[in-house]
């Protein structure tokens, strides 16, 4: 599998082979080479106290299109139209998939729980278009191997191959060391190129009874890069979107708890830029740290500043196209 | 914009196509889409005790040599000579633009101030050659929107757009979470171009009262791309400077409190090496951290070790394109 | 001298010529340009109560499989078969050069000490194919110039250039703030190059007395790029090993103390994540850290979570190319 140009396969050809193998590949019959192999895991429940949170995922493509307003509003320019492409998405559904809750977008739900919590994920692959494996890889929460969600060829587990039309059910628990924000993403065999296509979201988990901060937001930074998309433009996206005024405009007022997490979300290396704010973690103030690929940092601070806010990428290739976006202040 | 190849746009044509859109911008007129918009903010004062620290700063375009000696010291051997290329930096003045304050160079003055203290900036347009709006946008200080100094397009304040020929004065606050070191860069219509030609510099804010290190460096870490200089190969750069011998050379006496501060001024992400050293931060010792763009990282250590020292990034591409030093340290 | 490419030269002519360039060069005569250049060192002892730890350490050069089972054991897929190159690594041999202590590989021996104690490296360039000067440098112990292992042009101290057939001996200091775990790797006129044919290994130190993890693993994450090796793709690799089943297969039981150190070896940035496990570095949790060029990072847990686990660096064009590898936790 060759591996050039931002993380995924070099062109639209390697792409169209990695999809084919993938589509013809076959749920593979799990061989045990090594007695931990043979481990039968049971499903946990949620500690004394806590609770069982259940999502209802199903995996779909759609067409999307990155720059809905078709324009870059901080640098005052307009985007070329030719934009939209086959996205592939996490959607949340109401218990039984008996409706879904809200459009299907590149970047998933957040999912939340509390130290003791189980987070129980229904997960369908109701994609007939790109028609192969996918599944659920969360990081942060505990799992068994039959949960982790990971294609392993002759070693996969029950959860590691959802084949178009199956559903499977994973549970994770919230563990003390889960407290914090993680990424979730498909792990089964064309993982590389459907991550890059959409699938990826977010799991928060809190101490228990811990306070949300009165704003809360998730930005993944993620690049589309044009032999996935066949969008002529490597467009840097943050949860889909590029360029201010499509990316999320977050909203806060002065005297709140804002709290911004920052996931790598492609093979690149970033850093998050909020103009006007700084943040102390640990011993250091910082307005400007590094996010590499799937790594996660929070910016959190008492609001205190109003007006307009860009924030951003600070590599300026990112930047530049389209991984910005505003913060709104509110007296 | 396309930007490939450092981080800046790709070819001369590229640049010079940006240098053209960027002369013929005319200062926008803000216009108020959302509440925020509207809001009139006043200049703050120094918080009691504290003081005005007051710097006048023009940008100048000017002939720069990378490598004035040369040579690479470290590795015994000449650097090819055609290396001169126009730079632009902020030059400081003497009260009221009297005289400059020393030489014109790439990378501008270290600006001080300690909590509770206001920064003001007195920033004037000084270029004629490369004739287009600049600005200075600080991290880690607390500015109001019309200080922040950034291009917004139609969003943009007042200390947004600093027209060729024309001054503005910015007013910064230095608040508790403003402790630490960060860099200052333009943040104008065509600022991914212009820092990587020197609009670049660095703050320091101490606690109040609090003693400076005996020894103090800032190093910016940047590569000056071909495209940018018209200089036939990479350099990469330390404040302006390519190779041991025409980088900072650091000298420090054993027993003295050293404090060498790293920001990373492109796109490219690196990592501070010092021989014969290392530090501690928070709960770990370590004596090679990665620096991310407009990142800062403080390598600070009670000096022991006399010698000539080796100092330099860990990325093998920028170290033998120019990223090193020396530190001498007398016993 | 060029760098693109993974950090080393571009072409197998510029290897060539790089090569060529090292083997003509002849030891440097100390000159002093500064009073540094003439500060006299003596070699220093163990401190009260501490120990001299000896190693003897031969450069060798090899023919090197980077995937001896000729499988990606994750992906159940064949490695194409033309893999084998010419290779260099630190072999460590018994007291006196008597005999060598296994076989020699990429990736050196992780040499061990505690505060108060001296770590002594005997060093004998030993390798008549490359036929160039070579040295050992390592991070996070205290050393004099003369035992920096750096060549430095016409400030090259003793132990930086150690000639085919020559010998030296080191001596490192632990102190407290050496505590923790580092790379060393050779830093002689063409390290860039040596160091990507394998001259690299770790060091450990720990506070006096402190108890080793129960399992303790050191990986270097490092690309095998083309131009050096000749084999027509990039291989990304682990201590030389390409791919799951040829990566160290790591193995625990539930209830043990797992550390493992993660040291960034190349020119690349990377992440380190494992499947189902977490862990705390200061204030936060975290499975998927960054760590750059000879940077490291420590992933240590209390081992609670059985099966077969993956572990790799979350750069997507890394994992594909060889970077990843099994963790396998017993009950």
């Amino acid at each position: 599998m060759c591996a050039l140009g931002g993380g995924v396969p070099a062109t639209r050809a390697h792409i169209a082979k990695a999809d084919a193998a993938a589509r013809a590949l076959k749920k593979p019959t799990p061989i045990a080479s090594d007695p931990v192999d043979s481990l039968k895991f049971g499903t946990p429940e949620p500690q004394p106290g806590g609770v069982k949170r259940e999502y209802w995922l199903q995996a779909e493509s759609f067409i999307w299109d990155p720059v809905p307003t078709g324009r870059d509003e901080w640098m005052k320019m307009p985007v070329p139209s030719k934009r939209k492409f086959r996205a592939f998405g996490y959607r949340l559904y109401d218990e039984g998939y008996a409706k879904p809750l809200g459009p299907v977008q590149m970047g998933g739900p957040a999912l939340t729980g509390e130290v003791g919590d189980t987070i129980v994920v229904h997960m369908r692959n109701g994609d007939e278009h790109f028609n192969q494996a996918v599944t659920f890889h969360p990081h942060g929460v505990r799992y068994t191997p039959d949960y982790d969600g990971s294609y392993l060829g002759k070693f996969t587990r029950a959860g590691g191959f959802i084949a178009p039309g199956e559903e499977f059910t994973y549970t994770f628990e919230c563990t003390p060391d889960s407290v914090g924000v993680w990424p979730y993403h498909d792990h089964g065999p064309n993982h590389v190129v459907n991550i890059a296509r959409g699938l990826f979201g977010s799991v928060i988990v809190r101490e228990k009874g811990a306070k949300a901060p009165d704003v809360e937001e998730v930005l993944v930074l993620h690049q589309l890069p044009p032999q996935v998309t066949g969008v002529p433009r490597v467009l840097q996206c943050i949860n889909g979107r590029a360029f201010a005024g499509n990316t999320p405009t977050i909203r806060a007022k002065v005297g709140q708890d804002v709290a911004i997490h920052v996931i790598g979300g492609d093979s690149m290396f970033h850093t998050f830029h909020v103009h006007g704010h700084r943040w102390q973690v640990g011993h250091r103030n910082e307005d400007c740290p590094t996010v590499g690929p799937n790594e996660v940092i929070t910016a959190r601070w008492n609001e205190d500043n109003p007006g307009r806010w860009l924030y951003h990428c600070h590599v300026f290739t990112h930047q530049d196209a389209g991984m910005a976006g505003w913060l709104l202040v509110n007296p």
